[in-house]
């Protein structure tokens, strides 16, 4: 997430009683996941293991619980338990805030979009022209809906990420500060549910279509003019070109890519970055004609094995 | 769909800017795509291959985009673009049209019928005696629910199909014009989708029962007391003959048959036409017995190839 | 389900007009189907050859259509069609009432508890302390919310039991007289379903997380701290212990038990129990390194018996 404005080093270390390692008279820009960092950023980091990909990031700010040095250009904050002071901060700079009313009085609705009975809009969603939003769906604060967007009823935008961390035998969640930006012309099936980006955001690009039941993780970025077809799953972060197809129940794994106008039939299972222009089928998801060739020589083995038996 | 009244050929010419091959005196009855069309039907074709299809189709009307010889009882209307012209009409003569109140002035609800707080009606739907809509179901326009169905809450019944037609890289909608038809003692479970026809009827047969989650495509037809359990996705205008069983998270692929009484076991994905009385298993899903046949001889191979190896 | 208090057998002979074989003077204190039944239960049996397991059972009242001697400490009810019977007594003393309100009057809710608009709530559901449930979500009656759960927009907790009995083609329903029963720090996704068990509790433990689009069965016990991803189904009565995860789409057959940790990769169908601490894969699933052993040995195979043909 980006700051509301840039804060001071020494006040960020207040909020979250930290010591300083680095320069004090530093301005923090933005708070992210060390996928997603740029400078300016805060990350955290809490396992030794990590410190050496934490430091080769783009962040500038790292919260931290091992006193080292830091790196050229590079600020640390050292305190207890950095996952905590993290999620105390997006916490603080992006709150959630229970809805009181249907239509939060932050949202900014264009006055020739359509919301119909039921739908419920959080705290500074924007809602493009021409949009048209069915009844009883559900669209949580910080949500950015283009221009002539169709979302099909009971469907929710912007729930949280389901990322948590685990600390003994608990799963303790990361606070959710991410948004869900919807571009131009996109429809959106009923009963789907499209999920924020834990500090980042999730696209779904302009005219891209997605049939029913369609989960979209979070963080995931859907190209433009892409198919998803009823009951498809896809992990966080997971990354689509554009033009790409994917029919009925498809799964896609987390933190993938799949190239330009790919195509996956149904059912398959994507665990792999996949090239774009091809088509893929099963599950695990593999090239679809050399699917259909291991199926028909599988088909036949069992018949030749016998016959070099008696052979 | 049917046309409210007979339109004089004329009139629709008209209202497409199209020139009339045939003869201008006969009046249009339906509107509907190439796989449901019946006589005194009004289609569409815009590529040359499929003329043949159109010209032995059983429409008596085709817009088409070419200056061509009718074939003997059609009547052609020409134009540049079949495909806008023929969505302009079903938008024209069946638009959706937003809600602004729960419930449609046009809903015809019998009396007895109970719906529960957040449902929402569309126009002119139908809704049987006995029939009760349980918490934030919403119904889209045209609906008809027999009696004595039950649906639970946050379903979606009548949401359009998704069909585009590729222009370029964009995906230009086909506008549903057609209707839901729900049957007596049908009972719906929650969070389930139910898609209307492109411009024909999604039915599901009296006595038939869905679980949560269930997709059904656009113009689905489900037979008589089936059985479809959880989060099972059937894509459009498959057919259902009575008494089928789907088991969890099955998978049927768009314009397949499967014969009464069918079982298919859990996951499956049916990718062709599968005859009745039979259970069936995996995916692609072939008969439940050859598939476990297949399965155990492969468990076996390995070892009876390196057997063959050393000998 | 429990019987609000003790009622004489008399009586329940009287509501469901049955001949007492036994002793009239006992008290019934619940009402469950087999699998469910502990002593003072009364449970049905209708085919001759479930007599026995009935009679096994820890029911002391069994409704029963054919004239025999009860066994020790048992008392039967003899009537024609037991099944019908049944479902009249557990439809009088758990009837499901319509709702008329959004929140019923005989809700608990702890005034802590944060309901955004649109949440519809049911007859005696208790929400506990910190439970903040999002906008559109549906809780049917008797349903018991814990502490600090979230549960995100437009899910279904507590809709019936998907389980019918057939009778000639027709399916008869089992009315749903069972509970949800969430437990403290649960987090349920978006357009979730979780049902009712028919007669007994399905039961969330404490701190397990569900993704969106899940769906539980009847009557699953799933442990405490359990990850379920999303588009999960859960089929009836099966348990999970405590630190399962399920990654997305996998499929759980019914009546299943899942030990401890055990972990079952994405698209998974689970078919038999699985042992708790290990990793499993594949439909059916079988322990992950043997699935990709397999199918490493399958990949090879072809090109092996080539070379035998050859050799």
């Amino acid at each position: 997430m980006r700051l509301p404005n840039p804060i001071p080093l020494t006040q960020i270390a207040k909020m979250i009683n930290a010591e300083i390692i680095g320069n004090p008279d530093t301005l923090v820009t933005g708070i992210n996941e060390i996928h997603k960092v740029v400078e300016g950023d805060l990350m955290f980091v809490d396992v030794a293991k990590y410190f050496k990909k934490a430091f080769q990031s783009a962040a500038t700010f790292i919260i931290i619980n091992e006193r080292v040095e830091p790196p050229k250009g590079k600020h640390l904050l050292l305190c207890d338990n950095p996952f905590e002071a993290y999620n105390s901060l997006t916490k603080h700079f992006s709150p959630t805030i229970p809805l009181n009313v249907s239509i939060s009085d932050s949202a900014n609705i264009h006055p020739t979009a359509r919301l119909e009975p039921g739908v419920v809009v959080g705290h500074q969603v924007t809602i493009g022209a021409g949009t048209w939003v069915r009844a009883n769906t559900v669209i949580y604060d910080h949500t950015v809906i283009g221009a002539d967007v169709l979302i099909h009823a009971n469907s929710v935008i912007g729930a949280d990420a389901f990322y948590y961390k685990k600390t003994n035998d608990n799963w303790e969640k990361w606070h959710t500060c991410g948004r869900v930006v919807i571009e131009d012309n996109v429809e959106i099936g009923a009963c789907c549910t499209i999920d924020k980006g834990v500090s980042g955001d999730t696209i779904i690009g302009a005219g891209s279509k997605l049939d029913n039941q369609v989960h979209v993780g979070h963080g995931v970025v859907i190209g433009r003019n892409c198919l998803i077809a009823a009951q498809v799953g896809i992990a966080g972060k997971t990354i689509l070109e554009d033009g790409v197809k994917l029919w009925g129940q498809v799964g896609v794994a987390a933190r993938l890519h799949i190239g330009a106008d790919a195509q996956v039939y149904a059912q398959s299972g994507v665990s792999r970055n996949l090239a774009g222009g091809q088509a893929y089928f099963g599950s695990p998801a593999i090239p679809a004609t050399e699917w259909f060739s291991d199926y028909r020589a599988a088909k036949r083995l069992p018949r030749e094995v016998e016959k070099l038996k008696k052979s």
